[in-house]
């Protein structure tokens, strides 16, 4: 059984170790043929694997670096700053091979930056888009990008959005002809800005796409569209969007808290018993099973967790990491462009 | 008693007179001082107009114009057909002052178009923003501005949408000192782009104003600020991603059916009946309750309901209406821009 390499930037994150290391362990426990490189204080990792059965300790390589970046520093320091740090070694593991792809928790635009210096970009790709699967209520998931890494994207870059996303689909959603929409203020031709007004005609003239046309907002949990394609802004203002109303509503359904008044423990349970249908198809939406963004459009796999996620979300990162390495994306992408 | 006339476009929205005419009536009952100048097809009107009684008949003039819009129409193909059209006779009226304000759910470009043709801009204000309560689950109300009147918005228009945004905020919701924030993609200052970046630098410095920094889109349903500024494109984009997550979880919470199966009906029963508060809970992002965007910037009132609102929302789009001219919305900011 050959062995499958994920670096991990084990400081990221609003949380750091104290939620990748337990996600490595769930992760080692699921997938017998994983193994870590780790990157980060070793100080704060050590205490923390001391849980891992020794049989275990064999997949997992933990190299000492006590530099981080702060997630707040602006661009250009945090670069400055990054020589050395986990996220960058891990990113330099990917390089080396000795890991198939490395997953992070830490500043977007820094791992974006780093991304883009140390691996090189597919063929006829500009930047890479970060990208996401998105829930819906229908239990299907969709595919959305770009979702924060390029703040403007021109008609061009949104058409390479629709490529690669396109291809992303059809593999990870084992689709053979996905639905792209892009996502615009209105469905009206006329609508939008002139980007978005451009790609609209170029995607409706590619034949090999199954282009559907405009999406609006509301339509974002309703599997409208396979593909979602928009600029980084307007994605990632959608996205969070999404995630806020999400989590507040899934809060109303929280197991009833052992501390809490026993008549709400009461009303919460039989909530539960009688909503199971509603409460699992609540659950479809929950962010956390969608928490780990690709930086799709490089030659490896490169997966960005939230920063406020926990173990189990980014235990999900870790997860997709591993379907995106297994499915070789960055090759499958790269012979679809090439197709073209 | 003075008298409040409002002119109504009857024919705008997917649904024309079968929803403006019924909310028309419910606020002719809700509000005896309300008077209407209603624009539109009168063989479609009439017929709907018998269920009020001859009393609230006298409070109601119908001017009939067969010429109507479509809502799909390019933007300069909708101007040139514009003429006589209920829409914009609506708008002439409120400049004729036969009417304090108007209410459309027709095309919004078109709609704001014609009301910057027709009614002046108030002094130092470039172009008008689409202006909306927004809910959130505390049960209070924020502003959100622009929403999609302005597809890009520089740093001067994002600095103008606060100023306008803060006093609207502080006469509707009652509030000395709003709470005003920027949508972006994140919290830290190099996030966004380079016109949101400078608007945050200018409105740091604006001793008048409670400007607490960016804000994100997770944050939207929980009252983290009463003012939200952005450009039309991702507050369109908000909103709507926003009112359809709503509308997919009031879903859960809909009435039972009488013809449904009759467990699901008792279920649903039994949960409407356990389950109040958090009903009411929900209820309070019901999207129907905040329906009509007013173009803010504008010497008189003009409200836009959404063009797929049903009667109920209807009725909350006039009644937003009413609220401004009662409360002198326009001759408020004037006055707070003056002071500057």
């Amino acid at each position: 059984m050959a062995r499958l390499t994920l670096a991990l930037d084990v400081m990221g994150g609003d949380f750091g170790p104290r939620i990748t290391i337990p996600a490595v362990i769930s992760a080692l426990v699921a997938y017998p043929k994983l193994a870590f490189l780790l990157f980060g204080d070793q100080c704060q990792i050590r205490p923390l694997l001391q849980a891992l059965p020794s049989t275990s300790q064999q997949r997992i390589r933990l190299v000492h670096t006590a530099k981080t970046v702060a997630d707040d520093l602006p661009f250009r320091q945090a670069m400055r700053q990054s020589k050395g740090s986990a996220m960058q070694l891990a990113i330099e593991a990917v390089v080396t091979g000795e890991a198939q792809g490395c997953v992070s928790g830490g500043n977007t635009g820094l791992l974006m930056a780093l991304a883009k210096q140390h691996i090189s970009l597919l063929p006829n790709i500009e930047r890479p888009a970060l990208t996401s699967l998105i829930p819906s209520l229908n239990g299907r998931s969709g595919i959305m990008l770009d979702l924060g890494a390029n703040v403007e994207a021109d008609s061009a870059l949104l058409c390479q959005f629709a490529e690669m996303g396109n291809i992303f689909a059809q593999v990870m959603l084992d689709l053979v002809y996905p639905r792209l929409a892009l996502l615009n203020i209105g469905t009206e031709e006329h609508k939008g800005n002139p980007a978005i007004r451009t790609a609209h005609q170029q995607l409706k003239q590619a034949q090999h796409l199954n282009y559907i046309g405009f999406m609006e907002g509301d339509k974002l949990l309703n599997n409208y569209a396979d593909v979602i394609i928009c600029d980084g802004f307007s994605g990632n203002i959608a996205l969070k969007t999404l995630e806020g109303a999400a989590h507040n509503l899934l809060a109303f359904f929280k197991p009833p808290q052992p501390d809490s008044h026993l008549c709400r423990r009461f009303k919460r349970a039989v909530m539960r018993f009688i909503f199971q249908r509603y409460y699992r198809k609540l659950q479809r939406i929950n962010p956390d099973k969608h928490n780990g963004a690709t930086l799709l459009g490089l030659s490896s796999v490169v997966v960005k967790s939230h920063g406020s996620a926990g173990a189990n979300a980014f235990f999900y990162a870790i997860l997709h990491a591993i379907q995106q390495i297994e499915n070789e994306i960055p090759a499958k992408i790269s012979q679809g462009l090439n197709r073209l």
